[in-house]
């Protein structure tokens, strides 16, 4: 595919400079940057780098001279990560999929209804009573259970397991090896189980070992809702809730590795990074971003707008706009105050020695 | 499938109350519930929405007044939880699997031995060698290894890969995607490694390049040992052992996301959470419930009935008994205190200035 | 397969005494060796165990006393670790595979470059344009993307999803259920998202949602390039980059359930242990290993040499040799030394009241 730097600017929204008609047909880093690649430099070092680099054209910041740096053609993007957006889609080949429509005769879709113009790949099962949703791409060795739906021109990758009593909004992606809908983590012993007599101690008594200590499975009888515009990160767990749907607002986005566990809700437009695991019934509302490895303790309530940094580990209620940083979760400033206040206690009687 | 009210109580060993002829065919929260539903109503905000709702009959705590909240009938459930493992056991239909002894005839089991009334899903792989055990459920996409043993109705569900010499137990459930005897992380460089070093001087002097820095693979000959009534989360990761197997014992349950390492060892009736990690080589008491996200450095010893808070990282030996938190861990009163006296650190400067 | 003791010590480079002609069929721990195996007693508390078990040889450390602990014959083996991994070589007999050459019927692989002496598992289906150098073993249920290449010798393991984009290295081993190639989690909102908020602010005013607060996706067009002699763990994910690879370098070794975001540049020769997390764009030098549960915060630096405890979390970039441990990472030993006086603080006001 090709494009000239004016098709470009024009499908970005954005404002070109000099040789518009030039024609690019990838994107690059500026200093491996050929003739044929639009080189993006949005950042001081790349615009340094493209001197490097071979690109005639490249999409730059507001405040950079293209024309010292050798340019032909500039794309000035003054939010430089949202033309990104927008110039990465316009390239995406999106190779990873059968053709519109092409059903591999390998796989098993017997008793399932399939929407029209679905690609659907080698090796999936897709169980009876199913629904398949017109546009949906499914990759290979993909399972998806009894009950379950796939909306619109949804894109499930090679590998993911998905159902029963699952359903998944329009044009969601799920990535390989995510796992939607398996049984929550949810037992209970007859006898006072460790935990219970912790709860009740503080923590200051020596536990002693239940009479009747086995644990008894509460079964997931409720499924998960995903809402329009989710994706799903690679090898990403949501159990399926109890006896009412796990649920997935409308446009959040999960990056790999997370878990989130029976009866949790999250709201709409969120982003939950990395490693981040969220316990069983907790709820989070709209636009909440949990940065990677942060953990949020079960049936705890986070409000809209909530930002953690890396690792937070949420152990109690949060009210709407907080920024978090720490284990236990502080506001982010406190937090970073009583870390420096920790390495000046020790820093102290060396000195002082 | 419906039951009565009588029927469900005598199931759960419970008493009814109010009209027991009444018939339900699932359960649901107060609010959602609708006329055939049974409530679950084992908190005072989910009894409240009783009068939202148009169940007829719940199932409520001992000090509920059932009457006034315009049931008709009430099972009174001592221990509420408890209730629900019996009462969602009932109601699950388990749809995820084909009817018993049904084998799909995609699947591939040459060469193995298939027990009485398994079933088997679509594109199941068992090789030559493993022994699948009477009354076995096997979903789609799994891989059964060489030399792997599946005890009677034991459950896997679509893509977990097991083996090779995996020795899983009677009535085990393994949920998609977990991998059970992957290759324990085990490696050793010829010079003396950064880690080391590390350990030779306790951090303090900076670390220089051995002389031959490659890894080489411990491999991994011991497999892994699954005792019966043992639950293993989605996508987590339990290590073959080196020389012998890696264990888990008889009722342990593992949530998703889970990593135990090569050569470890864990009891009987634990309960390890959402993406806990357990290093190589660590031994683990019995009844020892691990919070989500705790870590456990390798070759340490956690005694029987230790509970950890969430994101505990234990870095040497805990008694029996313990109750932990924290970052290192300490007992969990202690660590309350610590992380108090952090924050009253950072805000007694403040006031001074 | 049966070694003599002579032969064993041959191969390790090692040295070997008494009865050199005694053959081995396998190795175990002390306690449970049998007269055929070969006692690996590389502790003192294995030699110990000797007594208990009925292993004629072993494996032993300089200063045992091989006579006294009751054996026929022994290997001294200077450096313990590096001994076993020779010999665990040695013994593994790899039985997960198929013979050498044997393309499973059940494999899709239209359109693919096959080299010589591949083996390909069952159920694995192969993209066209994909290409597979000679000698590499594939199990079942593997997807391997358009564009993908796949070097000589390569061990691929069950339901591992390569690619598209992806450049695997000679002598790779890639555990089952690894995913490389997914798309990065990087995504963009047209208003000031509330991570940006944050940052501006430092944490200490409350958020307020953004106009315009949808995610828009910058798609991953960079794949990913895994060097020689790489090994990645059962369920580890490591995303493509936007618009060039996300690499890792030759000798580099993975274990299980770790994340390496997009763009991210991971050295030769390190180590990252179970669950650590790399956030986008990170660079990490060479040698660097990084305990269990560490965390990189995203666009860090870490130079060569660098070594982390458990769950240490790096927040900014770290120079060569280093050795960190801690939330937030500290140099180790006065990370210790700040947790020590942690707790101090905390005993100090309950002794003085």
């Amino acid at each position: 595919m090709s494009y000239t730097i004016e098709q470009i600017a024009a499908s970005l929204g954005a404002q070109a400079f000099g040789d518009v008609s030039i024609s690019i047909t990838g994107a690059a880093e500026p200093a491996m940057a050929g003739p044929d690649d639009l080189a993006l430099a949005l950042s001081p070092a790349f615009v340094a780098d493209l001197a490097t680099g071979h690109a005639r054209a490249a999409v730059i910041l507001p405040d950079t001279d293209w024309q010292a740096a050798g340019l032909q053609a500039a794309i000035i993007a003054p939010r430089g990560r949202l033309a990104m957006a927008g110039l990465t889609q316009m390239i995406d080949a999106q190779p990873a999929f059968s053709a519109v429509g092409d059903i591999h005769p390998s796989s098993v879709t017997d008793g399932a209804w399939i929407g029209a113009h679905c690609s659907i790949g080698p090796f999936t099962h897709i169980a009876a009573g199913a629904r398949i949703e017109a546009g949906a791409r499914i990759g290979s060795h993909v399972s998806i259970g009894a009950g379950t739906l796939i909306g619109d021109n949804a894109t499930i990758h090679s590998g993911a397991r998905i159902g029963p009593r699952v359903t998944i909004g329009q044009g969601v992606v799920i990535q390989s090896g995510a796992v939607i809908g398996a049984d929550g983590f949810s037992f209970v012993t007859e006898g006072v189980s460790g935990p219970e007599q912790a709860k009740a101690t503080g923590g200051c008594k020596k536990l002693t070992p239940p009479e009747k200590g086995e644990w008894h499975k509460i079964h997931s009888l409720g499924g998960v809702e995903i809402g329009d515009d989710v994706e799903i990160g690679a090898n990403s767990t949501i159990d399926a809730g109890t006896i009412r749907a796990t649920r997935i607002g409308r446009g959040t986005k999960i990056d790999n590795l997370v878990h989130i566990g029976h009866n949790v809700t999250v709201g709409e437009d969120c982003l939950l990074c990395g490693q981040t695991g969220i316990a069983g019934s907790v709820v989070i509302g709209n636009r909440v971003v949990l940065a990677g490895q942060t953990g949020v303790g079960d049936h705890h309530t986070i409000g809209d707008d909530v930002v953690t940094g890396a690792g937070t580990m949420i152990l109690s209620n949060v009210p709407a706009g907080k920024v978090l940083l720490g284990y236990p979760a502080q506001r982010m400033d406190q937090s970073i105050a009583s870390y420096k206040a920790l390495r000046r206690l020790t820093r102290k009687p060396q000195t002082d020695k």
